[in-house]
């Protein structure tokens, strides 16, 4: 028997139920339509229209309509985030190295004897200059001693101390505050459109996973980092712990980086952003997939809102995030967008009210 | 204006476009409700009532029930499965060895002065039981010879074709097919709960991740398992690839199960299956979590629809899955759930149409 009223053919409170069995709809309002309409108006709110912004629209769009030659199933879609640099500042310093000179003075109360040995003598002394010129291999001392040699929970509780209470000196505020809003707005709406964002970093993975989930959204499993061994074992009442070694199992930089996307994810990324030499083989690697895919590297062009460094286009060179001339050109020449922080951002942190 | 008519308040058409716009539901019919009681009574199928289907479901329940003083919000909610002998028949020997013996031939015309080199010319010999007697050292071999030196594309499209056309002596089926339908039902019942299911085996990571999506239903992503490095490289035309490397990252059994899962997830599994004193440490250390946890352990009884191996239980000893008496009084002892295949599970096979 035929209706023409609108509710013929569904039982309504069936339809409702069913969603509500479905955890991905919990709460989802029935004014669904009017809200996408919306959000797709302020998708990439933070950013200035421009080239940009566009090669992310267009990128998604050809990925994820079924009409689309360049559809991608959803399973494979895959966009991997460099953190420092990309995601949240990296100049001048790296916040997990300050993590670790921090962490010196609770290092040497447990080892008094470390007190008058290098490197931790000069950390102690406080002495700017002196610890700014740490050699490599004295910074890995420090990073061995201050993220190796105690429980995996120790550590995170650690760490999570240390975010809370570490203030940045220029904006007086938690390290974790200086996180790009425009790239948590290009990984929304990747989300938002079936994508697994990933954090790919040459900075610790431990150290990472303690706060990706609430900052970035991105869960413990979706973050790769630089990653050391950690060893099995026992308490003396039974119950078994990992401890943190000084062991490196993969050292997430430059070659490091497609080698620990096989490892952790064992999919090629559909889209990868960087923003340094670092990043290089990673978009090298993301662009020799077929169909479509986005490399993207952000420029660090803005003195006044963040910091400029290069050397790419003349800026002032920097020892953190080296972003050379040659990999300005190679991004040029094949194609990969380059994201003018000064240019292409409205705002760059989400507490600057001036945009 | 009030309206008694069902259809009051929604308009139809923006409902349905809005399901439209979700990937989750698309194709999802209006009569979900009734299918989802009808799932609930087929849940666990294959397993005949008794402790371990109880205690299955009673996992799930006390985890995913918000009024439960036990739920475990969704994002945590992981489940690990040991694979050789947990998800597929192990017995009398892994099916990657099988493949890595397969390989020779192709290896030694390759390179042919290894044709009268041991251990290949052993296996080259087809004498079974030479072949049997290898060492530990020759395997290892073997195994490096067949599993690295080529890109990890070569790999993949290498034991794909094997997969394909190699078939078990006993049920002369592809190796595929003896997956454990009943373990199956338990991967499908958690994971329609919020739960991911990982694999984490002693088996070669790139191997089960070539099959692990359509036979597991786990992506690549989610499989854990002994894993080798790989090396970023160019090809003449510039084009970047990854080779794999004869160079052990993470051997993933025994204490290196949990190693590699905080490697590779980062949280603690809140259930973990496995058959093999392999696993121990997987359990325990799952075990060692707050809240309720699941620990099984499947105990090959079943000479006649699969094999019976202990020595558990005077069973007779096997050199594959060893599940020692001390495992069996270690899961009594924590309350583990012992799974007999013999006794739980009405049906072993997707094929086997006897039950």
């Amino acid at each position: 028997m035929k209706s023409d009223r609108p509710s013929s053919g569904i039982d309504r409170r069936v339809l409702i139920s069913s969603l509500a069995l479905l955890p991905a709809l919990s709460g989802m309002p029935f004014t669904a339509i009017a809200q996408t309409q919306a959000a797709q108006d302020s998708t990439l709110g933070s950013w200035n229209d421009g080239p940009a912004k566009q090669a992310i629209l267009d990128f998604v769009r050809a990925t994820t309509d079924r009409a689309s030659p360049k559809f991608v199933p959803s399973e494979e879609r895959i966009a991997t985030f460099d953190q420092d640099g990309t995601l949240w500042v990296e100049h001048p310093i790296y916040s997990q190295v300050i993590y670790c000179l921090d962490r010196v003075p609770a290092v040497v109360e447990k080892d008094p004897k470390l007190k008058n040995v290098e490197p931790f003598k000069t950390v102690l002394s406080g002495n700017r200059d002196a610890i700014a010129r740490l050699s490599m291999h004295d910074l890995e001392k420090i990073l061995a001693a201050t993220l190796t040699g105690m429980s995996v929970e120790e550590f995170n509780a650690e760490a999570k101390k240390w975010l809370t209470a570490a203030k940045d000196p220029r904006w007086k505020r938690p390290y974790t505050d200086l996180i790009y809003q425009p790239m948590l707005e290009v990984m929304q709406h990747l989300r938002s459109n079936g994508f697994r964002t990933y954090i790919v970093t040459g900075g610790g993975q431990d150290f990472v996973r303690t706060y990706s989930e609430h900052v970035y959204g991105i869960p413990p499993e979706q973050v790769v980092g630089t990653a050391g061994g950690t060893k099995f074992g026992y308490h003396k009442d039974g119950k078994p712990f990992l401890t943190k070694e000084p062991k490196l199992l993969l050292n997430d930089d430059k070659a490091g980086k497609p080698e620990g996307i096989h490892l952790m994810i064992g999919r090629r990324p559909y889209a990868a952003f960087g923003n340094s030499d670092g990043d290089r083989q990673m978009l090298e690697y993301t662009g020799a997939g077929d169909g479509v895919r986005l490399m993207m590297l952000v420029l660090h062009d803005d003195a006044k809102r963040e910091y400029a460094y290069g050397p790419a286009q003349g800026l002032p060179a920097s020892k953190v995030g080296t972003f050379t001339q040659a990999l300005y050109d190679e991004a040029k020449k094949k194609n990969w967008t380059v994201i003018s922080m000064k240019n292409d951002w409205k705002r760059i942190f989400a507490f600057d009210q001036s945009a």
